[in-house]
């Protein structure tokens, strides 16, 4: 019925029970969660919800914040949802149960359920680019793509259903307005494609909705006198991304977006990632969640999919599992272009975990979850101050000291997708297929559900990770109850950054097959096995391919799934220091209540210390590094890089010079110790 | 046989012989050619043609300049075989000469006729992007393409072939790598595209040449025994064209090309013009000359080219005739964004013109010989100063008094380009369809050639224009000799910015019919024969089109091709006065040599005085404007833009508020002052 390699469970079906994420969860569910609604509540004074209630009161003129302030509460709503879903909590509950009332009122007044808030008050007459309106600038499509969003997560939390009939009203106007209907006159209706994506998955997600429930139709159509057309709903999404590249009037708008917006040509020949780094990656998702649904012998949306995905990973992502490293338009650069006072949004990091995810989805590979990891432990959690209310936007690979996180910010756009990724992180931890059980994440939690046992018929089953010690440590046990004896594959992921990895099975030690970087460990299972994994946690060096003339010279420190950085307090020589060739050292710390630090000597005998990046900034301003200076070889490709960049107004290439890219085809990052044996799981 | 709607004269029909733009030539030819041959002669101390030098002399490892050097000197060569096909000059013509033998000999060391100093100096084994070599940093095509230009030209000056001889090995070569042959292992030959776009028109008019000298083949392989391939050549084209946007190795590059070198998507599909202003321009003329000599019922290069135009006609031409807003990536900005401190390189007026030219060749409309005049009058021209030995490359249309024309540059790519449009704007002048003769430019000049008579005989005819007053006054006289009676049209066109204009033939005035920007004058035409044109110059005030947030509430001054600016040194009262809705008044100056200026008041009271923007900067440094404040209705909009910047981050759009478009349509400028009721001509 669909191409997917690995089932997700249902949201409910998954509980962050111990260890690391689930600290941070209870902290981002107690002091975060209130902190955004506060601010959000009190934002420009008058406060988000303010709109709503002039749009009920039909007081237009004004707005609160930028156009798609509609789209930002929705994206909190939706965090929410999910984490109230497997921690509930009343008071937040009535909270959202409130804002779902204002949004639903405000959508009565009119009578096609348009509903984007900065439109009805501002240019009422200047709804989907009409009379001069500006797509780009008036975010409709992603107002109503996070509203769809807010209605189906909470729905499922809750099985509120309020919310819900707002996001079907307004997809039902955007099909009206858009969908091709060759027996309507003015087909194929208006040649809109989202200016800033996000509506595409959410809008597939409320197809994938109403067929995994039949009777929910039904039900909508009761309560809320609303026709419910799933069928429609992916053709909407079909349209939009079929025509991207090519709709009718795309350059008659005032501000045509091309690249910026991935519209620069069809999503079928785009081959490189390019533009605007967060609407590129929420696109892509939109375009791998479609390609899922899609029945094609030769699915051209997932072969699409894959070679964006390769492409960014092979040459343009950063380290901390960041994206978009230009300022300017906060877009992605050139390929290989990777510097490290990098834009790297927060945003932009949470929507590409997004669509690792649909990638793992579509195809269960383990690589995608590697970035998912990277991205939202590296480039995502230090968003976050330890303290969980204050917020960086920018997450640079180096500072002079200057960056801080924001209490808050005029386009507090972060924070909202910071708790929706947080919100459904334990939705990546376990997968499914038939005869077969995924442990995709280490990450203290526990699943309760069924299976799809080989025979095709439904197992019941319990999978715990218990006593994780990641990131610090490289232990976790995992412990099965199937309801009955099964044969099945225990498929568990063997991490990019882990080094010797052991993998007992009820004491017993045995050589499981890899495959796609999963020990596949096929037997007879029965309640109460235990598989007990063993990782080594080495600090390790790493190098970034020859062409990024940024980090010529230059390595980082990693330990296991975490990135580490040098701190100005921590390091009296300062922080760009240069490294020997002597060992790193991996020590105890007091700090942030208990962390692994990373220890060496410089090249002239002195000392460093690293910390991880996700938590740098939260002991004062001070200076900052990632990308060290390493003795041995470096000098050469400095001057490399100088060359380049001195005609870099001309489109600067990679400068003269033969360089060796052996042993470098399809990666930007490796061990730079080659002496020793460790090479990465590319099986 | 081709899709051409008017044919240019050969370049040698036509001369230069009086008024202003002769008065400019014969600067250029007696001051700036040789000045800019001297400072590429000791550029970087060694001087320019060392790189072929040590070429010849095997020594690799230096190489003077950017890698774009070798096209630099082949522009330069080209501008001046121009010149001296009609004011044929010895020491010009030694100096070209000895050039043309050093390439030749350094051309011969390669055995395959592979000619790249940089290439073969720095990087010999990185040719064509092979083992990490980066086809858009060393301009590999882009330098062939501008040595096939200069052979092109220089034969065509002097009929000496050793330089064409060079042209054609480098392209032979480029086929032999590149062109789609079914029959060759390897097929479709290696997925190159010009990096930098030129090659294109110029290996387009290396097929034509042969095509029109059909005995010149037999000479090139007599002579040099190499083997002329017309079709090759035009293969070659067709193959860069098709493949722009989906040539299949184009994301393996490290660095991909996208918008920047017009490589987004498939030409026939792109809408927008965008990327690196003078690649652009560059590739469209290419797109434009290709589309000319293709043979298909349903033409889809001129579609595309036609597309491409409006757009940038629309909403991306400076009122200066100047493309590209953006300083970074010298590229195009958005839809509108034409801001007054653009970039506005002197490279890409040139290259528009070049683009106009070809547009016109193809279509005959006058509208291009507007942009091309304008372009050439208010981006190119000013790019020389008045002593005719410092340049501007970039041209913005306000300045805060620290701009100035540089000396040299270390990329002195622009006066190779104007020394290329100078040398050859005579071409324009003119044009010829079946009975048909076309007076496109009024400029002070005299063609003498043949044309094709209504019964497709070839009539022998001389046009003179003489007591041509432009761009001060707004007379003109044409002189027809055709040798004997007949009948014909004579098409006069019609400036976009003239006022009221009169044609009278020998005295007698008549209602002329006006297409596509001309008048035509039919009848039987005598020997003597005289067209006394008459046009109304006024002063006026213009602005821009709503969407153009940057000027808001201003008005710029122009008079008939003239673009006027105040300079600080002018105008005590400063360069950012509020004009009042007072008259223009026009004042005769005896400034350089005698101009005309435009003097009025300020809403104030004050007095201001503009300059022709092509002469700024020649009297110290001081600010400039060009863009004023104009009283009325102009602070609604000055608020608009503020709130539309507020939020520039995120891709701002043109804000908020209903705007009157009434009158705008499919026009960027127009008069300000809309109680007169000129309009500038359509039809």
């Amino acid at each position: 019925m669909s191409n997917i390699a690995v089932e997700r469970p249902a949201h409910r079906q998954v509980k962050m029970t111990e260890g690391f994420w689930a600290g941070q969860l209870y902290k981002i569910h107690q002091v975060t969660v209130w902190d955004v609604l506060e601010k959000f509540e009190k934002d420009h004074e008058e406060g988000i919800m303010k709109n709503y209630e002039w749009v009920i009161e039909g007081k237009g003129g004004r707005h609160v914040g930028p156009p798609w302030y509609d789209g930002l509460i929705c994206e909190v709503i939706r965090g929410i949802s999910d984490i109230i879903a497997v921690n509930f909590d009343e008071k937040l509950d009535k909270k959202i149960e409130a804002y779902a009332e204002i949004i639903a009122a405000a959508q009565e007044k009119d009578p096609d359920g348009y509903i984007n808030t900065y439109t009805t008050l501002i240019c009422p007459g200047k709804r989907w680019g009409g009379n001069g309106g500006s797509l780009i600038w008036q975010h409709e499509t992603y107002n109503i793509g996070c509203l769809t969003e807010a209605g189906i997560h909470y729905y499922r939390a809750t099985g509120k259903k309020r919310l819900l009939s707002c996001a079907v009203k307004a997809v039902n106007g955007m099909c009206n307005v858009m969908v091709p209907d060759p027996g309507t006159p003015g087909y194929p209706g208006k040649n809109i494609v989202p200016a800033h994506s996000l509506a595409e998955e959410a809008v597939i997600k409320l197809y994938c909705l109403f067929r995994e429930e039949p009777g929910l139709s039904g039900d909508m159509e009761q309560e809320y006198g609303i026709c419910v057309q799933p069928e429609r709903y992916y053709r909407l999404v079909k349209f939009w991304m079929d025509h991207r590249g090519v709709h009718h009037d795309r350059y008659s708008m005032p501000h045509y977006m091309g690249e910026y917006s991935q519209d620069h040509c069809r999503i079928t020949e785009q081959s490189e990632v390019v533009g605007h780094a967060v609407r590129a990656a929420l696109m892509y998702t939109g375009l791998t969640a479609l390609g899922i649904e899609t029945e094609e012998a030769d699915n051209s949306y997932l072969r699409a999919a894959v070679r964006l995905w390769d492409n960014m990973e092979h040459t343009k992502l950063h380290i901390s599992g960041g994206i978009g490293a230009v300022h300017n338009e906060e877009r992605f650069g050139y390929q290989y272009d990777l510097p490290n006072d990098a834009y790297l949004e927060t945003c932009a990091g949470a929507a590409l975990a997004f669509w690792a995810g649909e990638m793992h989805r579509a195809f269960g590979d383990g690589k995608y979850m590697d970035v998912l990891e990277c991205a939202v432990m590296n480039n995502v959690l230090p968003c976050l101050s330890e303290d969980g209310t204050r917020y960086f936007y920018e997450n640079p690979l180096i500072s002079d000291g200057e960056t801080e996180r924001w209490s808050w910010h005029g386009c507090p756009c972060c924070p909202p997708m910071f708790l929706k990724i947080m919100g459904c992180l334990q939705d990546y931890i376990y997968g499914f297929s038939k005869g077969r059980v995924y442990v995709n994440l280490h990450m203290g939690s526990r699943y309760e559900g069924t299976m799809e046992g080989r025979d095709g018929s439904r197992l019941e089953l319990a999978v715990e990770q218990t006593a994780c010690g990641l990131p610090w440590k490289g232990t976790n046990r995992i412990v099965l109850h199937p309801q009955e004896k099964a044969s099945f594959i225990l498929a568990v992921r063997r991490p990019a950054w882990s080094g010797e990895m052991t993998v007992l099975v009820n004491d017993e030690l045995a050589d499981w097959p890899l495959e796609k970087g999963y020990f596949l460990i096929e037997r007879e299972w029965q309640d109460a096995d235990v598989v007990q994994i063993s990782m080594e946690l080495p600090a390790v060096k790493v190098e970034a391919h020859p062409f990024v003339t940024a980090d010529a010279g230059r390595v980082a420190l990693q330990r296991g799934p975490l990135l580490y950085c040098l701190e100005e307090t921590d390091n009296p020589l300062g922080t760009d220091v240069l490294l020997g060739e002597g060992e790193l050292k991996i020590t105890d710390s007091a700090l942030f209540g208990g962390i692994s630090i990373i220890e060496g000597e410089t090249a002239e005998g002195g000392k460093f210390r690293a910390l991880p990046y996700y938590l740098w900034n939260n002991r004062g301003k001070g200076k900052m590094n990632v990308w060290i200076r390493q003795q041995k070889a470096g000098e050469v490709r400095e001057e490399r890089k100088e060359e380049a960049a001195g005609f870099a107004a001309h489109g600067a290439g990679t400068g003269a010079g033969e360089t060796d890219l052996t042993g470098w085809e399809g990666r930007l990052y490796r061990r730079y110790d080659r002496n020793i044996t460790f090479v990465p799981p590319k099986a």
